[in-house]
């Protein structure tokens, strides 16, 4: 039996229906950029497979319709529909595993989330990339090396994360910049600065991706986690984040992007602990590890 | 082999992602409605398989994402990209072929299109629909029957198309109304009305759709129809098109809606031809002839 239709779909039917999948698939012959022509006879196959195999009908063709409209009317220069529906799905994570296979010791990525933004305000070494948002402080230091130990000095560490109160920057509608910055390690290779404690927080929910998850049982929480960017000459970009040890949410993920060894200690430390560079804290604050390890680029002839 | 890893794939890098799709799979298993389930099952499986077998990179994925957003925003009240998207992928036809499997002899379906709108202005038998749409008068007689011949007397006919600019009203600034309307069969099933006659138009293809339109060598034009929906109670609702004998493009329609069921004879008349209803026309006109089948609705119990 084809997998793809049911007992009850004749040997007629079945042939009109693949017949329409050649047709659809020979459309795209003519297509002179062979990569582009194997994605779209590969899409077209796939969705095909989906759309027989569960037999879609016409009002739920409608539905798919609608939530796609829905999300692009929702998405704009801040808020990204698009992205949030591939991280759900787990597509996100899936083309971050294809592209980034393991290499050695080198840090395993992760996904970027909708919430990136060029252009972040850059931070001396040691400084406070939290601009004011609110969270519990959190002394962050690590060092970046090559696969072969060699520390990569100058290299551009990016970080943003969410505030105590679960939202980033751009989600609030003042223009304000904060919980971003970027700064470059020294000579060492070594980076340290001052950040805020991961706290989880849900992906946008207040559209049709929320909606889905609303109706599949789906929770949009997010495992508190610190995003980082990593890039050296001659090394692979690492888009990543490190996870809080102990979050009861890392097996919940709802973007699936938690790896085991993405997952650091952060510990707390109570108040009137000394702090690594003589700020005055009030009340308590953390601290953490993050070495990261770039793989070299493969050589390009 | 797995068909979705190449050769040069681990095992190691196979059971990561292999991992992640069931882990995704099962983030659904919370679903209470069933159906819902299977969908979300579904299309997440077929999605990876997508990813995993063409090997997407993240530059690609960054490219799919930037699609579906200028879909988004280029859809409006008056223009829909992602049915386009799925008509030009052919997706549409295969959601037509799946809930409209053949009947004896009811008429076939095809695409709605994107330019079906609700409330179009009622006319008498014989009325014109054109509204002033510039194009060749075309005189369009027939019947309404059910599968086992009986006339269905006062039977929902509405009938939609471009203009000869390729245009449907729509399409035009100015709010207009045109090329649109609706009537009702007599008492022997019959309706006849005055149109225009069909030619070929390109779909829109001016944003993303017509972009991949271009970069993968196809063709924007769909073969020259006339847009029908026909209803009566107690069968089933029927979408469908007829096309234009002889037109060049019955081969390469760029939705893939041509049936040959649904390919007519458009006479065309010389000037000073007597109308069927005595009306003065300047120059050639045209007549054809649907006769339209419906299939009983199955009881449902
Ligand atoms: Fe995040
Ligand atoms: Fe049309």
């Amino acid at each position: 039996m084809n997998p793809e239709t049911s007992p009850e779909t004749s040997p007629e039917q079945a042939a009109r229906e693949e017949e329409l999948v050649a047709r659809v698939v020979a459309s795209f012959d003519g297509c002179e950029d062979d990569r582009l022509r194997t994605l779209m006879q590969a899409l077209t196959r796939h969705l095909h497979a989906f759309v027989r195999e569960v037999r879609l009908t016409e009002d739920e063709w409608g539905a798919a319709i609608a939530f796609l409209t829905a999300a692009g009317h929702i998405t704009d220069d801040k808020r990204q529909e698009f992205i949030l529906l591939s991280d759900v799905l787990g597509a996100s994570m899936q083309t971050i595993a294809i592209n980034n296979e393991a290499d050695g010791d080198a840090t395993e990525a992760t996904v970027w989330g909708p919430f990136f933004v060029e252009g972040s305000p850059e931070i001396e070494l040691g400084g406070d990339m939290s601009f004011g948002a609110p969270g519990q402080p959190c002394w962050v230091e690590g060092t970046v090396t090559s696969t072969d130990g060699t520390p990569l000095a100058g290299a551009l560490v990016e970080v943003w994360e969410a505030d105590e109160d679960g939202f980033y920057d751009v989600q609030y509608s003042d223009g304000r910049t904060s919980a971003r910055a970027h700064l470059h390690t020294d000579a060492d290779g070594a980076f340290r600065f001052w950040g805020i404690t991961p706290t989880p927080y849900p992906i946008p929910h207040d559209g049709p991706v929320g909606r889905l998850l609303a109706a599949t049982g789906r929770s949009p929480m997010r495992a508190s986690h610190l995003h980082f960017l990593v890039r050296a000459p001659e090394h692979r970009q690492l888009v990543t984040h490190i996870f809080v040890e102990g979050d009861e949410l890392l097996e919940s993920d709802s973007v699936f992007g938690v790896k085991d060894s993405l997952v650091k200690e952060f510990v707390e430390q109570p108040a009137g602990t000394p702090t690594p560079d003589g700020r005055a804290v009030e009340g308590t604050w953390a601290r953490t590890r993050f070495d990261v390890v770039l793989a070299r680029e493969p050589q390009t002839d």
